[in-house]
């Protein structure tokens, strides 16, 4: 493939998406809302006019938050009425082409995680927004499981007798109490306050909320390190950047590892960077055959700073 | 190495240690209780007089249910004054032979699971016994993490907010609520009976305890699925026996797949056989040359049927 490409290289959220386009050597970064018309014909019908760029696609990488198997979405609790349905049927028709890749988001995450710290070989990449979720690196490899949905922490109990119902149908979900929907749906159930924005975080309420989170973000992270022995992990995801949160997940991280076994455990924070599509980049960037220069302007557009602990 | 072997194939637990006692084509299987005398010293001496069958050894395999690196016992919650002692050395000593091999008992247990199971490809085999541990399978092989640490279940965090202090050092751990120690702690604890045996089982206080501590296992093993998208979990140890726990532990490993991912999940209970025993067996058998009589001897042991889910 010359440097005449025409390509996407996708990160699907539950609130934005965030993508590349990439054409004639150059990298664009964009982004747009994702669409919420309760109706999944509507909702491609939208972002079909959306990736509407005129012309026939080299290809496309696609990060995906949700469980897909055969092209089918078959779990993705923040949009349940996509689910049944064949993406990539779907994107074929819209970007024209069958060189379509759907990956997991987290997996795609761990990717990233891979790529900024080769020297990690095994290591937990765990997001935090809409909702939550992680990939994970086992013996420098991707570990996707068995059916391939390994990862889902957001679905992890961590409050075992609670008779809150979380969308993925279980009770008591990590992503309940510590995701940022979780928490902006807590602050609003306890305050009455349904204003859709980012305020909640700065309320004396708010902020008891966000340091609960952390801590169950953080007791659950510890329970992963002890399970799988991991001495990396890097968090990603927009509710990192609130303070309160950031600083309480890293330190209930480290005072849990201290309290037992000690390892020479690592957390690094990169809530600046879509570590998601960057993770599709990397895929993109081994799958097809991307010029030197296009390579280049893709991966510019990811700092490779974190915050460590 | 020819009929004429002398060895030992040992399972320390917290409370007994069983053991087969390979000689001549033979092979006996023993147990003697673990020494409580609160000092390491005192403790090896008794073992020490237990081992003592008057000759060099010509091997010995040992599954240990503590954390040891470079021989050395780095963590044994339930024993901590054994902690800091190179156990690999006294074990040399006490057997007279350089040919010792140690093995984490849990991942001991999870090589007799891939013996027994050999078609799972991924598998958590989890021991409920005084204390709670794990072996994990992946791609057909022990996972045993960064440091060799991974699977301690019994210190993964199930009780977020709890003040109760685990031996491992933090709060809140799966060991303090459905483990066989933790569970008659409990109970001691709500009863003031301080009667050291298994009838507080049978009481209606106890009853509540185990159908609790089943609920914290099954979803400490649902969660472990879920992370790593595993479809086989075998379970062993005693409190299996008991059909309240045993029960409530898989109905709600099920019903909490159902809910979610619906995988082809099995979970097998092997209570009935020493997990860790055969393990270590299977690794003598790999690791040094017995003579076929005796394999079928040692194999012979262990029964291979269990309850399934």
């Amino acid at each position: 493939m010359s440097n005449n490409i025409r390509a996407f290289i996708i990160d699907i959220g539950a609130s934005k998406i965030e993508y590349l386009f990439l054409h004639n050597e150059k990298c664009i970064k964009m982004n747009i809302n994702t669409p919420t018309k309760m109706d999944f014909e509507e909702d491609m019908e939208q972002l079909s006019n959306s990736f509407n760029f005129g012309k026939k696609t080299t290809f496309v990488v696609i990060a995906f938050p949700g469980i897909i198997k055969n092209g089918v979405i078959v779990k993705w609790p923040n949009k349940p009425y996509w689910e049944g349905n064949n993406i990539i049927e779907r994107f074929i028709q819209m970007f024209d082409t069958k060189s379509i890749l759907i990956v997991e988001d987290c997996n795609a995450g761990a990717m990233a995680s891979k790529y900024i710290f080769p020297d990690c070989s095994n290591s937990l990449f765990i997001n935090v927004g809409t909702g939550i979720g992680s990939g994970i690196i086992l013996n420098q490899n991707l570990y996707s499981g068995e059916n391939g949905f390994a990862g889902e922490f957001g679905h992890i109990v961590v409050d075992y007798f609670s008779d809150d119902i979380c969308s993925c149908g279980r009770t008591g979900c990590l992503q309940l109490v510590a995701s940022g929907k979780g928490m902006a749906s807590l602050y609003k159930k306890s305050t009455n306050d349904q204003t859709d924005n980012t305020k909640w975080m700065n309320h004396s309420i708010g902020k008891k909320i966000l340091y609960k989170g952390a801590i169950y973000l953080g007791k659950s992270i510890a329970n992963t390190v002890n399970l799988l022995d991991i001495n990396n992990v890097h968090i990603s995801g927009s509710v990192l950047k609130n303070d309160i949160y950031r600083k309480q997940a890293l330190d209930t991280v480290m005072q849990e590892e201290k309290k037992f076994l000690s390892r020479k455990l690592s957390v690094v924070i990169t809530s600046e960077m879509n570590s998601s599509l960057l993770g599709a980049c990397i895929i993109a960037i081994n799958k097809f055959s991307i010029s030197a220069t296009t390579k280049k302007n893709v991966l510019a557009n990811f700092p490779r700073d974190g915050e460590m602990s």
